[in-house]
């Protein structure tokens, strides 16, 4: 129906990565299972589309294309219409229009037309004044990087650059790579990624007119790329020339118990270094083409999921090895800057030892708070609201994938940054998780001293209004 | 073929916990996935069995009833032996015979028969007088608590109870339990548990006479006792009453993206109470039975996977309501601890909290290791191999889950160590994951200061070895 260039809300069960495409056409998502970080809700939120995950009540008949409700049946086609603050599915049609502030910024009113626009503007320098972290932004493409820096973001803190490979035929060059039997065949599909990565790189370094632009590595477990029905499968069979029970065979070694507990982050890059090679190339061919047309560029190369000093210093020793190569090719050179997340708890403890190594830390409070807590976000709904809301548990004050939990996640962050500035005091330290735009944990994140937060595109304006505030109430407390 | 009293080496992909009953028979465990610390080895040496897991060259047939090895067949029937300390698998029949020790253990020979066992005895006299350390056991059953006291146990410092779930009649009730729609089915399904459970520990106790036994409550996943295959479920719906679609639909409720960071642990007895108040009845029951034959009793009452102490406080309270019950109903008391295990990262950062309520610590170091280091000893396979063998990398110098990762986890255990004694002087602190059995990290637990290691039967006079050495070693050193 979106094709046919109609408004549509997709409503899922839970939506995975092979439903970016339909997310980034739909005028809204709405999930059955999750909460305000699953993937439904954190993708959305990144396109600025409204989003209700977690709507437990509905049940979906895919097959027939329809949903049901308590008693109330909508089939494709009908009306419904959604409101993501408060989380509210109405069964109709319900006017809307974009707010004023938004409409400036996309052109579409004029400035001089919008005493609201005007008032915001007058009002966000006060608090550009005020404030002293950065506020970064999460954006993985050129259009969320423009709204973004059009919010007053300073930068991109975290660029998800395995988002980049689901459009079009970049899924079917990144399934080569996952599937390829040696590495002669996987630098074959690396080699077709290579000049798509390298462009996408080169019109956000031009979106962010000279911004940091932090880019993660690819990150995610492999077989979420790889097709889980039979038609899928045996189109990519087709394609690669081998049987489906061959894709079928790989698919399934490649299933984890726990993926989230699996081969994913550097691990991939550590196994396969000519990945992480790829990627590096692509980013600093990228930037010094951007360089080159007189637009200042500053990639900061993030390592995903370190939990030892040592995978951050075999993963550097590649990086540098492609960084030196393609300088010496150019005879051109950038700033860059090569540095980790934290979101492994064993990280944060022996921050120390990385921090001589890394030239910055992005905490990655999703994954942080999972791993400490010991709980998923995606698995936790059949307990975590009990925890948060019953009157005879209280355990946690606030959603803890909301609102970091400062009493526990917390002394980790606290932690890491005291060991990591002890032995790199000119260490660079921001937060890329969710919490990165939630008021409560700036004003944690500007206490323990961090450089600089990050939130999704349209979370950026609260974050500047949220790091000012800190910085009076800290002033006040001093 | 077990049934028909034959010897029988099982050999599967991997284990799950429905595949108990027939390693319970078996004489030996083959697994294609795995390491040392998967299901099936974790089992197979709390019973003394040996076991190769992760033979990944093997490739099993299951409907045909063969497995395939680099092009040989072996069918059912068909001979084959294993060495569960080298992981060597024969495709013959090798004759085997138990050691002199546990043949005189076992009561198969005579003290008088053989000097090895005289030598051993003496020499473990002298282990004794220098170890300080306790040296506890992990044992589900009576049979493995007896071999474990034998071999020169102090105690139980794990106890697993999901483990007794599995016999009989016992699985339908906790399959009804896990199914039940309202606390009323619920509390009869767990009525129908308790004197099972209760007989359990009485046996248990006795076993033990007077030595303290550490009892988890139950920890696993639910969804781990639900049948995945038809014909069960099938049963399982005729015997409830139900559909096999209501079934169906249940289970796939219970489905988890990551099991290990769901639904499990503390979790359980927070959400179903009545679960836990169950579970100590049984314990505290069964101990004034045994207390009443004139056996001396020390249960320890063990809260899985808290990571909050609000969490043990809640479950802390709803036992202790049970206890003072069941001490009124019977006019007599037993002495009993309260504890917890440390094992989610967050629980180890506030221990000081914790101990202020718990009268133990036992450190959970597979959990403790999953977490900290954010990833599983299932799904770890593809790449930490990779990470402690390849010349290139070499990024912990063992299998983190065989030896303590002193340099990232033993950091959070020494933490949790000083924060508890801080608040808790009189604290208990044990170990209880796999880590207990392994000589380089009892020589940790030992410079930390626990009180206690605990491990597998078998591994219970190399733990006391291990202890000895410790003391020598730090007396070395002073």
């Amino acid at each position: 129906m979106a094709a046919e260039g109609k408004d549509v809300i997709l409503v899922r069960t839970e939506t995975s990565p092979e439903d970016i495409g339909g997310m980034a056409v739909a005028k809204g998502v709405v999930t059955c299972r999750g909460g305000m970080t699953s993937h439904a809700a954190v993708v959305a939120r990144g396109m600025g589309c409204p989003c209700v995950s977690g709507a437990g009540d509905i049940r979906i008949n895919e097959p027939k294309r329809f949903l049901e409700v308590n008693g109330t049946k909508l089939s494709e086609g009908d009306f419904i219409s959604i409101d993501g603050f408060t989380g509210e599915v109405y069964g109709a049609k319900i006017p809307v229009r974009a707010s004023e502030i938004v409409q400036v910024l996309n052109g579409a009113m004029k400035e001089s037309e919008s005493i609201l626009y005007r008032d915001y503007k007058s009002f966000m320098g006060f608090v550009q004044d005020l404030k002293e972290m950065g506020v970064y932004t999460n954006a993985d493409t050129p259009h969320d990087a423009q709204m973004a820096v059009a919010f007053g973001a300073e930068g991109i803190g975290l660029c998800r650059t395995e988002h980049m490979f689901f459009g079009g035929d970049r899924i079917m060059s990144i399934r080569k790579m996952i599937l390829a039997n040696n590495i002669v065949e996987r630098e074959k599909a690396l080699a077709e990624l290579l000049p798509m990565q390298r462009s996408d790189f080169e019109e956000i370094f031009l979106a962010l007119d000279g911004r940091p632009a932090t880019i993660r590595l690819l990150d995610p477990p492999l077989h979420e790329f790889l097709p889980n029905d039979h038609t899928s499968r045996h189109e990519l069979a087709l394609q690669m020339g081998i049987t489906v029970e061959e894709v079928a065979q790989k698919s399934s070694a490649l299933h984890e118990f726990n993926p989230m507990l699996g081969f994913r982050g550097c691990r991939l890059a550590i196994i396969y270094p000519e990945i992480l090679r790829m990627q590096v190339r692509a980013i600093i061919e990228a930037a010094l083409n951007v360089k080159r047309k007189g637009v200042e560029v500053l990639p900061e190369i993030m390592i995903p999921l370190v939990g030892n000093y040592k995978e951050f210093v075999f993963t550097k020793k590649h990086a540098l090895e492609v960084i030196e190569t393609i300088f010496s090719e150019q005879s051109l050179k950038v700033h860059y800057k090569i540095g980790t997340m934290i979101e492994v708890p064993r990280a944060a403890i022996t921050a120390d030892e990385i921090a001589k190594e890394a030239a910055f830390f992005s905490f990655g409070t999703n994954d942080l708070t999972q791993l400490a807590c010991g709980f998923s976000r995606d698995d936790a709904a059949s307990f975590l609201g009990a925890y948060v809301n019953d009157a005879d548990k209280q355990f946690y004050e606030y959603d803890p994938f909301a609102t970091l939990d400062v009493n526990g996640v917390g002394k980790l962050v606290e932690m890491a940054v005291k060991l990591g500035r002890s032995a790199n005091p000119s260490i660079k330290l921001g937060i890329c998780g969710e919490h990165g735009g939630d008021p409560k944990t700036i004003a944690f994140c500007n206490k323990v001293g961090l450089d600089y937060v990050s939130c999704s595109p349209f979370r950026v304006p609260i974050a500047r209004l949220a790091a000012a505030q800190a910085v009076i109430e800290a002033r006040k407390n001093a």
